[in-house]
């Protein structure tokens, strides 16, 4: 193959570029965990500010971001209220009850969201000793498994009104709340009123190579810091890695919109092939859909792979697209041609 | 009230007998720390005998036997696979998640039951560092949530040879396990060629004040011990309770058919009542009903409260009743009649 | 042999007395788990009423209530401060570690007793994100490694006010606290004014067959119930256990003053002995001596062994005598006789 | 100032020199979480090769592989015997205990190390229920709170041997592994043999901004992954800091003699001031001493702040300076003038 390979496995491949190369061997750093990094600091500043909190904290990792607000909220004996195919639940090796020792109750929500009434059915009766204590709500936007769908902000404020009535805390896993909010055209300063705490990954849609900021109170992030450390994730000269993030947040948020056309793109001419079931409603970047048993998943990936492009299984018949920065109209065109020339088995 | 109090809020609530009483004050005792207890290594010899395992782990509650057996098993970053009611997931305070550092696969049952097709579509695939590893089923039987359904031993066997096959562990809470016994005709000794541990508890129907046997193979049951001292299940002349459990072994097994004739009985007035929806099935000694809309729980409950009758609420409209060894057929006709009396709200 | 054994190992192996037997069958009884066990109320309270706190928690060993209370002090990323023998660091199977997830910070006592200045330059400092936080210092009265040494009330009361200066909690280990309120004097009631908590056994010296009670605020004890009940210590009719412990509070305290000087006596003859190289000074019913270079333990152990003497290896070289409610005069002479006939290898 | 800052505080300051960063900024990267990172699989495996291990992970911080090599050798109810004063127990915020579960057995030792003699005392009996078990010996070369302290072969090779003996694992804390390899021309490869598993830091005194590499075998760094992930250390496309290790390897390993010889010349100043009491021997990069209580620990900072010189306080009355790649001669000759006019307070 001469073409490049094109990766639809997922948005977290993007490589930097080379602008942001160049941000990134500029920036002025320190020693982070002295908190004495200038980029790290702006980083942290400048997301706070644009989601309406106080205060950020810079890791390496989504997992991670999640991981130490759910610790921050609980303690063991605590249980965490969540859709029951949610990231935090479901992809973050049980961290929920490795970390936090707390326990889960997972709702079956609408393609990945919950509504306030599910949530509020779900809290623990707080006199009963045999119950753990219904202490935290998490929510993710846009869904992963739910295929890149979105919550409106009236669902939110509902869980958060019920979120505050009860006396629970409030977690957005944003890993890609970008996408959500340029799919909707919601203002991240909204959610600050709403939630306790807002983990934002860089490394996904945004292109930055490594890191996500957690988002909260200046309480909150005081008491996440040590956490941060026990986890390891107290990083020296991070400045390097945070103007990444900086540069992204300058210049790849409104491209998003671009990924979710070429979502859309995509998901028609699925919907079109006989050997594909069902496509879940497109939203953002992502593309669901499943195929029918007279195609099996390896030989739909295989076939593909053949082509030059690699998708990723997502359970029994199901496979996942993602559109990214490194996925231009060109490759999108040739995803197209290589659907339709697919050979279903006989 | 002369008439003394009828409770059926659960199997738990029975007072030792006379006899029973007696049995206990004439046990040879010992300190059981030091492994020098003659009728607590009695009482654990005779149970793993009838359950054909090797040896057993006498503890002061069925919650500790669930979660020293679940602990023995798992390792941080296990999973467990149960059904979304279990006893081990929602009633043991999340101790899963808080004395193993386990997650949860959590499965939606047939009244509490679950099958061998629905638990190997539960392990997590081995090679994806996002996930936990499954490394234990735990059944139940009978299933509390389940209104005291059985499992029929050709769905054990089914289900311990996906577990076999496929590496995991096999537990059994059997919180009721001689209610299933009796209520089949089910031998116990069948039970120990398809789990790994089992959980006996004497003191719901059997009716022994205190305690429960943990049963397995004797490395299991060794590294077991280590686990109750940390949880501080090592109690010294612990032979005074477990001679109530030997007492309960010999007198207290057949005679749960008169439970669960009494069971029969009165959910045969509920189910013709017109405050009452439904009536689960009723294999043993539990009748779980929904009352209609009509007649909200509080009065329903309050109203038997003036009769002298105790009834648990069990979720939204749902009451749960328990017959056992403190309930005799002079009490059951005062339910019914009781049941037959009640008013509905206008 | 046709004498009896003598078993000098531990004050745990006691076996109930005719009369407390009939105390354990004659006491009211219900299920403790809903709170209405009339024999646990009463053993928690009186138990309460006697040290000056609010409210009591009956459960089935001293290891449970140690770690329930240090469980209910800390959370993780905590540390606990405790002499370096520490009943609860060392032979608790690591438990502060397990159950809590907190650090030890592990200080050299006097026979097992610390100072207030030791504890305070132990409290890490609190703005450094690279330590845990300080959040509970445990005393142990009697010292059990420390050979059941006493501490005085100005010790405690000066580490009482170093944790309440600096926002600690202060925990009890009273396995043998009635040991050291006997041999010095002081009142029960005090202890209350300067321990947030205290873990008062009942099968030790008091000669009850099972149990310990958990003493604090009702806030304090309210949580702690809830993590009794994870780790398995909510027991049915637990009255009957309850019961020895009532009758142990009235019967067998003041008699500890026989142990005590029991103890002395046999400190006084093995100080005498060549085979001794140093007696620990002998304030309770704990005499530990060190053996000299030519008496290996075992061979001190298994001469004792026959003349039907048991006691404990406590070290290299170390050995510990227990003296308690099973051991009485004629025993104690006994031991006196062996030990003058003990051989020395050659 | 118009002079630059010096910062003794810790050779963690270090920034990026720019033929680092230009290594960086040219890195082939890819997304490591699906191990498709060229330039993380070459630090891995060049460090590995190093050390005569069989493979490597790239993690962002010391505390990270420290934290997950012990994870890794342990479960709940093990013990780790290290150093009183070792940075895995001291300052990695009771880590062993948050994640692991695992109690600690701490040891007096000379600067830092401890003899195989006192680990092989350290080992609990296995057949006693009362203890955690002995699963892993964490030695720290250099040893930070020790000064700097290496350890000989001949100390290490004992202790393996104890360790293999015993069937405890071998973990070794290499933050400042080059330091002592260069100071006493021991090979890497050697390590390889005694070693289970080896966290190697590459952001102390190798000047690489984050990062650390911890290596084991196949097995071992399999299962590490996946506790990577769960700690939030799987980051994508980290080519880019692993870029900087490789530099860092290949430049600046044999300059840290320079830093060495600095200290020296650091640490003779000292010893010949009157308000300095004493300097611990100095080995490698650090200089530890402690000041006359005529010089306050502040007020000796204060005087150095005000000359443009930095350092940290490390305990009451000791102070540590670290020489590292941005401290050169001129900065030393500035810091040993500092030092002759320091004013001792009257």
């Amino acid at each position: 193959m001469s073409e490049p390979i094109i990766d639809l496995r997922s948005d977290t491949v993007t490589r930097p570029t080379a602008a942001m190369l160049e941000a990134m061997l500029r920036a002025p750093v320190g020693d982070d965990v002295y908190e004495e990094d200038p980029t790290v600091r702006e980083l942290e500043e400048t997301s706070a500010a644009l989601f309406g909190l106080e205060a950020g904290l810079f890791c390496p990792s989504g997992t991670m971001t999640n991981q130490i607000a759910i610790k921050a909220h609980t303690e063991p004996l605590s249980e965490v209220i969540c859709e029951q195919t949610a990231h935090v639940y479901l992809w973050e090796v049980g961290g929920i009850a490795f970390h936090s020792g707390a326990s889960v109750a997972l709702l079956p929500g609408d393609r990945g969201r919950v509504t306030a009434a599910q949530v509020e059915a779900a809290i623990r009766p707080a006199d009963n000793v045999h119950y753990p204590t219904s202490n935290l709500i998490c929510l993710e936007n846009t869904s992963n498994r739910g295929g890149g769908s979105c919550y409106s902000l009236e669902t939110i404020a509902s869980i958060a009104e019920v979120a505050q009535r009860r006396g629970l805390a409030l977690h957005l896993d944003g890993a890609r709340i970008f996408n959500a909010l340029v799919a909707t055209g919601q203002s991240a300063a909204d959610y600050g009123k709403y939630f306790d705490s807002i983990s934002v990954c860089l490394s996904k849609g945004l292109g930055a190579p490594v890191g996500s900021v957690l988002l909260g109170s200046k309480a909150f992030i005081h008491k996440c810091r040590r956490i941060r450390k026990v986890m390891g994730g107290g990083m020296r000269q991070a400045g390097i890695l945070a103007a990444a993030g900086l540069y992204a947040l300058e210049h790849n948020v409104a491209r998003l919109a671009d990924d979710h056309r070429r979502a859309q793109e995509l998901g028609a001419v699925l919907a079109a092939q006989p050997y594909v079931a069902e496509v879940l409603p497109i939203e953002t970047n992502l593309a669901i859909f499943r195929l029918t048993d007279e195609m099996p998943a390896e030989t739909f990936l295989a076939q593909l792979e053949q082509q030059g492009i690699r998708a990723s299984s997502f359970g029994p018949q199901m496979i996942r697209f993602v559109t990214h920065l490194d996925v231009d109209n060109t490759m999108v065109e040739r995803v197209k041609q290589a659907l339709l020339a697919l050979s279903v088995p006989a």
